[in-house]
């Protein structure tokens, strides 16, 4: 088998590359270790930057996006019940997108199938060959045979745990990792969202964020310490918590119901340097992860997928290798700005159990400056709808 | 003796204070412990923000300073080597004035001493009496005998080791506090100064900063361990440390001289809440204490007096307390802003002993957040050339 482009994970960060570079007359083949069903059934962040809804249209996976998708030009911060909006639009002219990734996924699914792009689901044993030279190749197992794939690039986009990074020889990447002591316990409930728009709520009792998917779909969460087990959390319990940490005019409406998905996820801040090796280029988790405060995950995924797509689009049009050898230096200096937004907001609304009380007046003066100055407004806004690819 | 307000300390806050109430035809008498000429040759900082510069004019003790002040609309930042300009002007319409404190304080002293002001230096042995009553008074030694001064209020501008704090019953008060683990230690030279605006310099040997006082008088710092004495440091010592923290390009063309003064100063931040007690009112380093990344000191001194004595006068002409009654959260609320500010200056710019990959990535990426956001220059042009009164 030979194709252009191989394509290492069939999460939205390769199913939009495949997408994209399909789109631009170039072939790729799609490697997903698990069954499509699996793929879909994973929940994860609902906030999509402008430059993400952008970049779906262009790949003809907006449509769905469009109609179901909820545009929020803005978010609620509250500091122990007291409660204030920043309002993106009038901040930076810019909103988000509330639309799951689960959705993102299906409809990138979907979009591969009606261009009859080559995605090989429950696709084993991958290994990466001669990435290092000119004519690197992959080897998986599928439908009980082994598959040889020749290409002139390999995009790992495998996430955190996949093989592409770890194909990179040790001595040539520099990590680079924060682990925060605390995880978040999340819901997933069919009852109306107790707001229309994002609340995310410090609080002396620890971190909350009320989210949503849908009008009858919430999303919430709480900080937990990371000893903490889903099977010590009841539903009660959850919601006994999580109106305890609301402002209270929050608290009073929120409508509870049973869990129809119950997690703790650790909190987590990792960059692995450089994302390029040889002919592998790494997009998304597969070479940095951040917390999921401020929702920057499959958005620094989608902008990786930008950067490798015009460097790939400008190799096979133009013959220069000038993009590919640049998307490395390109998709980190972005990366970092996301880190650091991610940390920021992240450290600025949980409670951290080595914090004493000039860190926790830090955190209150951070929500205050917020208040008071259209400045600090206006970078977080900047921030939060996504810096400019 | 009777007056009106009494002030304990005669640095710059209580002498601008004594002044403005002065001019606003309220009685004041100054305790400071110590003589005259060892308050004026006291070494502190020497970047006034806007409205520091406006209330001395107010007071009538801005006239040397408007002639030999130098206006300052921008400031140097450099990460290991690589430098680019803040313009305070271009990003906040304001800019900054470096003037001396000592420069300050003699005009203050100047200015006092032309409307017939009272001041006792080396006044001994003060202490507050009846703080919690409608009729405090404070005892003191001075020229060999004992005195009382009864008054309506007292302010405490004695700075953080002074008594006025300390009066107030420590069940009362609640501190914050964050010691850095370093310090700088600072030079004062009869040299030009290799740079008209100020350089913060950060690098992976640790922090240096290019300041000056006038065209002939440099005051360059580097960070050091809080373990170095200043005996340890040769000033040829400095300036081989110095010359390598910066960029290559200003290194070139510094000028080198023996110190005329050479000290190691600790870094920390440090609120006491509340800032009133009865009749007594702290201002300045009385009540906080900031590092001195950022210059916020003496200005922040000059917020709490510019708030006091707008207090004051509308109680003396109309006799509401509201002012004296809001005074401590008016003024904390501004402190903290200003506290936030010094703290994250010196996050980002010094090396910290326990700081990982991660951390230097963070520092790094918010000094390059500097350079691509306007909204991130804005807001720290802001808070450098000071947010309002």
């Amino acid at each position: 088998m030979r194709t252009q482009v191989a394509i290492i994970g069939g999460g939205p960060s390769g199913l939009l590359l495949s997408q994209l570079l399909n789109r631009a007359g170039i072939a790729t083949v799609v490697l997903e270790r698990r069954s499509r069903d699996y793929v879909l059934s994973r929940i994860r962040a609902g906030i999509l930057e402008t430059g993400t809804v952008d970049l779906l249209r262009e790949a003809g996976a907006g449509a769905r996006m469009d109609v179901e998708g909820i545009p929020h030009d803005g978010c609620l911060l509250a500091d122990n019940g007291e409660m204030f909006r920043i309002d993106f639009d009038a901040a930076c002219g810019r909103k988000v997108m509330v639309y799951g990734q689960t959705e993102v996924t299906q409809d990138l699914y979907d979009a591969q199938d009606a261009i009859g792009a080559t995605i090989f689901n429950e696709a084993t044993d991958v290994a990466l060959h001669d990435v290092d030279s000119d004519a690197p190749h992959v080897t998986f197992r599928h439908g009980g045979a082994d598959h040889r794939l020749d290409c002139d690039v390999i995009a790992g986009c495998d996430g955190f745990h996949g093989i592409s990074r770890q194909s990179i020889p040790a001595a040539l990447r520099q990590e680079f990792e924060r682990i925060y002591p605390f995880g978040w316990l999340g819901i997933l409930s069919r009852t109306p969202p107790v707001t229309d728009e994002l609340i995310y709520a410090r609080s002396d009792r620890g971190f909350a964020l009320a989210s949503l998917r849908n009008p009858m779909l919430s999303r919430y969460y709480v900080q937990v310490p990371l000893t903490d087990r889903v099977e010590d959390w009841s539903d009660e319990a959850f919601w006994t918590e999580f109106r305890a940490r609301l402002p209270a005019e929050v608290a009073a409406r929120l409508v509870t119901g049973p869990s129809i998905e119950k997690s703790i996820a650790p909190l987590r801040s990792f960059v692995s340097e450089p994302m390029r090796w040889g002919r592998l280029f790494l997009c998304g988790d597969a070479a940095h992860i951040v917390p999921p405060t401020g929702a920057k995950g499959l958005n620094l995924a989608v902008s990786d997928v930008h950067y490798l797509c015009e460097a790939l689009i400008q190799r096979y049009r133009t013959g220069s290798e000038a993009g590919l050898d640049g998307y490395s230096a390109r998709a980190l200096a972005r990366v970092w700005q996301a880190m650091r937004f991610s940390w920021s907001m992240t450290t600025m609304m949980h409670s951290f159990p080595e914090h004493g009380g000039f860190d926790r007046r830090m955190q209150q003066t951070e929500l205050a400056l917020l208040q008071r100055s259209e400045a600090a407004r206006r970078l977080m806004a900047e921030n939060y709808t996504g810096m400019p690819f």
